[in-house]
């Protein structure tokens, strides 16, 4: 998606660490039209493959899973970050290490959101080395659901998350894939 | 909001200590064209108050937001919940109690994202004793931007927040306001 791929390069911040930062239109800061231009492209991406039910993960997930179900009309399911020790009976569970914020946590959702029969497609922001997406992967597999495959808005392909799921058969869709970035550039693979 | 009382009696339900779960439709599973009629409606209650900026707060705040967002056409920014003692200089941060969770945290946003000239609407999917929306409103003023008030899906009314900042002179729109509410019945004020 050409305008996500200009909208990195103009309000996009590499950080120390591998880290880009897009507060300004995807995080923190949601620009809506844009955010909306992205969800009818996943749409597009996934229109006939059958998808009952939208699955993300908190928070910054939730806004373009929002966006996607406006156009496919399906429900949203979010999985939730859980810290603690205390894990309920009635859920699905998968540890999750986040490359972002240096942590590592339970991704939770209730068993009653998720059926064998629903065919889900799975949304996040950002797709790096992948931690979170096979912990959605993993959750939605232990539903008995079909997995339609998964729509990411920025994948950062140098960190090979994608390509690793990929290889199990997963079909990802990423708007915009970074090949490499540096400091000063970030080079996109079409 | 006629529709969302009859969703609650039909759905939510109240566990002990005064919580009332709606995660079928609002938070952990979203009934997208339920979301979008509530976003329709808040838009409504703000127009023509000259509103430049939707503020919410992670999580479950993000999709009622941009459903609004999306009807008002605006930004929308979300404040983070920091629970580490490591702050940003370039933030604005307020201390959360939160009634649901038992716990308390820094709200954070950077500074970036709120400016003096703006006029800001508030929008959270609950308020029950109203710290998460003090801490909200508190971020406003710090920025010196105009606040245009509050909405919120559901207000606990019995728990005094929402008069609470009433008395202050902010306006705050409740889709529906519980009353009073038991095991067996759930009470609206109209």
């Amino acid at each position: 998606m050409l305008a996500l791929e200009e909208k990195i390069k103009k309000e996009g911040k590499v950080l120390p660490g591998g880290i880009l930062k897009v507060g300004s239109f995807l995080n923190q800061q949601i620009d809506i039209s844009f955010l909306m231009e992205m969800g009818r492209e996943i749409s597009r991406l996934y229109e006939n493959c059958g998808v009952t039910r939208i699955f993300t993960i908190e928070s910054s997930g939730i806004a373009i899973a929002v966006a996607a179900a406006t156009y496919m009309n399906v429900p949203v399911v979010f999985a939730r970050k859980n810290k603690s020790n205390n894990i309920a009976n009635d859920v699905y569970t998968s540890r999750v290490s986040s490359f972002t914020h240096g942590n590592t946590y339970d991704a939770v959702v209730s068993r009653e959101y998720i059926k064998a029969d629903d065919t889900v497609l799975i949304i996040d922001d950002f797709l790096a080395r992948g931690s979170a997406l096979v912990g959605l992967i993993d959750m939605v597999k232990q539903s008995g659901a079909k997995i339609a495959g998964a729509a990411i808005a920025i994948e950062k392909g140098f960190q090979g998350g994608g390509d690793n799921i990929r290889r199990t058969g997963i079909r990802i869709e990423s708007l915009a894939l970074i090949e490499n970035m540096t400091d000063n550039e970030i080079i996109f693979k079409r």
